[in-house]
């Protein structure tokens, strides 16, 4: 038996994975899975780390010798707002596969709308055969990315090399290679270049309902789509969806792919469903492989107990 | 009036596009236009050059005094097969945009198969929130691209960076940098790691009926995608259609995109138009641009007047 201190996992993903996953993790260490109905009473006191994905609100209460947290996600909001939140480094999970998953998904959707598939695919249910007259090329769209983190950086730099014209935006200012990037006070000479908004920004006080009517307004319209698109695969408590839903009535967006909403699932009841040109997928742009994240955290571990500083710990005062 | 020959025009496209694209082309040349009915009957014994995109069989005849050859496409088999060709050099078309527009198709299409779109996009219309179980990322899956010229070497390179791992096949050995490639000699293998099949190949004697259920038989099954996809952009004619309708029907394939037809328009009766998991587009993968086709062409003939070698002609024995 090991004297390591040991590790509670709380993680509301698909049990399946889970245990794919803990099979061959953290060997020197006691694991307490609390999906586990066996571990619904467990002593919880002597687990030193927590790796969480949307915890039960009594957990803190019931591990009270955590030194270190680690977000089952990129996104680290789910944690910032639990009740009774120790003052503890949070880890955040930063993984080659989510980031390449996250890009895929990025410039599938940015060449999806560039390559009018909606009208290519109502076509085809018609059995028309019917070239458009407007092909606009990559490099005719300005595609504009909000979030210069790993995600966005990573998804600037493929969506540049697949042709688009790419800018970014982030609220403090932020230099990317080949790219031109605006802070919080040019926003507006930002949006007003857009053809296709891309949010992949954290869910902060700040960035909470960001995406509202005002900024869609303000948008490019006319580019070479016509008319702007928005994406959002960051959280979708930036977004208010009322707002998407009338500009996407009204025309002053064009198209919509959407991974993430206001509230999850998306509700059977929310028009986006089976709006024109919009595109649903069920928070699976980037999933966290879960082998991975106990990868990383077992790394982050090793590292803790090594005396090195953790890395991509959060800072709370920004809210990423 | 200029002294410089004449520039005959016989391409089967758009006629809003030709005009457009007219206006502002050979200006220092007389340019007929056979799209223009005024020119039925014109004299084109004046003529040194044509351009041509599936033109009339006569035209041979007529435009006796032409020294060059130009096709309005990637592809020149329109212009291998026409009868009483004659012996004059045959300039292919190639274009930064063109390539460019290529890779986009195939990389959208690929993503496409790879992120489940299909599936996705049945559970919107269903209003289902439901994230997939198996959920590969590109690295898991291999891109076969057959046919390595200019367009499969830049899809190649774009597949590479979103993570696919690539290989490649020709008949001829050819190197690209940083893939595995395969010859007509080592098609087996090739074809036994593809799990995205991508055919980009022109249409000769060689390539005629190539993708048939006993290549299909020959592709990877079990992979990350759990069965093979075949897309094609090249050549209808390098299609069995029968076979991949049969391969699809018994899961020999596990879904295609399609952007060329034995015959053009696709015929409504054609059960591919509502086959699971089929992507049907009407040969606009790669669109020709009329203005930068006519740019390409007055840049060959004035390196032909000058008395330089002709660029991208034709080599007749292997039939591209």
């Amino acid at each position: 038996m090991s004297a390591k201190p040991a590790v509670v996992i709380d993680l509301k993903f698909s049990r399946a994975a889970m245990e794919t996953a803990l099979s061959g993790a953290f060997q020197d260490r006691e694991v307490i899975d609390l999906g586990d109905p066996a571990n619904a009473d467990r002593d919880l006191s002597t687990a030193a780390y927590a790796v969480l994905w949307k915890p039960e609100p009594t957990l803190f209460t019931r591990a009270s010798g955590l030194s270190v947290l680690f977000s089952g996600g990129a996104g680290v909001d789910h944690v910032l707002t639990l009740p009774d939140l120790p003052d503890l480094p949070i880890v955040r999970f930063v993984d080659r596969s989510l980031t390449d998953r996250m890009s895929e998904w990025v410039v599938l959707q940015c060449l999806y709308h560039l390559r009018h598939m909606t009208t290519y695919q109502q076509q085809q249910r018609d059995k028309q055969w019917h070239e458009l007259a407007l092909q606009p090329e990559a490099r005719d769209v300005t595609v504009g990315v909000m979030g210069l983190g790993v995600l966005g950086q990573d998804a600037v730099r493929k969506l540049k090399i697949m042709g688009f014209n790419v800018i970014g935006w982030s609220r403090r200012s932020k230099q990317v290679d080949g790219v031109e990037t605006f802070d919080e006070d040019h926003i507006d000479q930002f949006l007003a270049q857009t053809d296709i908004l891309v949010g992949l920004l954290p869910l902060t006080p700040e960035t909470r309902g960001l995406f509202d009517s005002s900024l869609f307004s303000r948008l490019r319209q006319g580019g070479a789509l016509g008319k702007p698109v928005f994406l959002n695969a960051g959280r979708g408590g930036s977004q208010v969806e009322a707002d998407v839903i009338t500009a996407l009535q009204k025309g002053v967006l064009g198209g919509a792919s959407l991974d993430v909403f206001e509230k999850e699932p998306l509700g059977t009841d929310s028009p986006l469903w089976t709006m024109e040109n919009v595109v649903i997928t069920p928070h699976s742009a980037a999933a966290s492989d879960v082998r991975a994240l106990f990868a990383h955290v077992e790394k982050q571990i090793a590292r803790f107990e090594a005396g090195e500083p953790l890395q991509h710990v959060v800072d709370r005062r920004s809210g990423y």
